[in-house]
């Protein structure tokens, strides 16, 4: 089959991640394919991407979830019902098919997290129409998605500037 | 110090370092960086960020070099002058200091294949001004890179789709 939609995972400890999918919007996005970027966590995606995106606004959607949930909370409850409200409209989003390319960033801390069961997640992934790839960022992949994936790359840190007491850099890391 | 260029390299046999280095391209942009994309091996990047590029022109420089310099000719002559010429070009953009990010994209096949030494190289960086990033990308970064860089993120692949017959998608690696 020519047209194949893939799902792709980006986990590990290393940079790179997020900033991979990133990436791959760019790419996606000069083929005119609409994008949608799906943030699970507040703060992951920053100020740069965020002005970039306005340059495709007619093809790029962003949406932050969780209203500023951050996983630090105290309260559970509140957390598992924000993770089940991101999960559920990145569901419909996926069974919709309006967009080419979708990412779930930092999607893993659901399943880590236990706010969401991997089955739940799986059974709408597989049936996810041809015509999307899906990408998936964040530590830990469970290892059901890394057996449902077609491409899965782990960024391993092997060296960070905060180890030499660098602070984090405009136009890099925000 | 707030201001400090940083030395990144995205090295390892997996799928991302390209993309991760796009993504940051993606942030710097909305900065209003300008940013100097070298490409050492033609075909490293791709239709769809090519044509995304184009929506920031005004800050976006894309060089191709090598003139179709693939490491696949028989001609270890040409090829090692093709590198030099590009590595030439790559110091003369660092030392000018008209950009804020600078992405060697493929950097590292030079030092391998002994094309530019590592050495000479690394004189140019620890000359690089404090205003600008770097980002390298490639297999088998060296050792005098990886110990010279603030940040190394090694991307493994741990599946990917031609593993179960899946041909190349558009939008995703072209």
């Amino acid at each position: 089959m020519e047209n194949q939609g893939l799902t792709m995972i980006f986990t590990g400890n290393g940079k790179g991640k997020t900033t991979s999918a990133l990436g791959l919007a760019f790419r996606a996005l000069g083929h005119n394919f609409p994008v949608s970027i799906i943030q699970f966590i507040k703060g992951s995606w920053k100020y740069g991407e965020l002005e970039s995106a306005k340059r495709f606004e007619e093809l790029l959607d962003f949406h932050v979830m969780g209203k500023g949930f951050t996983w630090k909370s105290e309260n559970l409850e509140e957390d598992t019902k924000a993770a089940r409200e991101a999960w559920d409209f990145a569901a419909q989003t996926i069974l919709a098919a309006k967009h080419r390319l979708i990412i779930l960033d930092e999607l893993t801390y659901l399943i880590k997290y236990d706010m969401v069961p991997e089955q739940e997640i799986l059974a709408v992934l597989k049936q996810k129409p041809q015509t999307i790839h899906v990408v998936i960022t964040g530590r830990d992949a469970s290892q059901g998605l890394i057996d449902f994936a077609d491409l899965v790359t782990e960024m391993t840190e092997i060296k960070h500037p905060y180890q030499k007491g660098i602070k984090a850099q405009k136009g890099i890391e925000f």
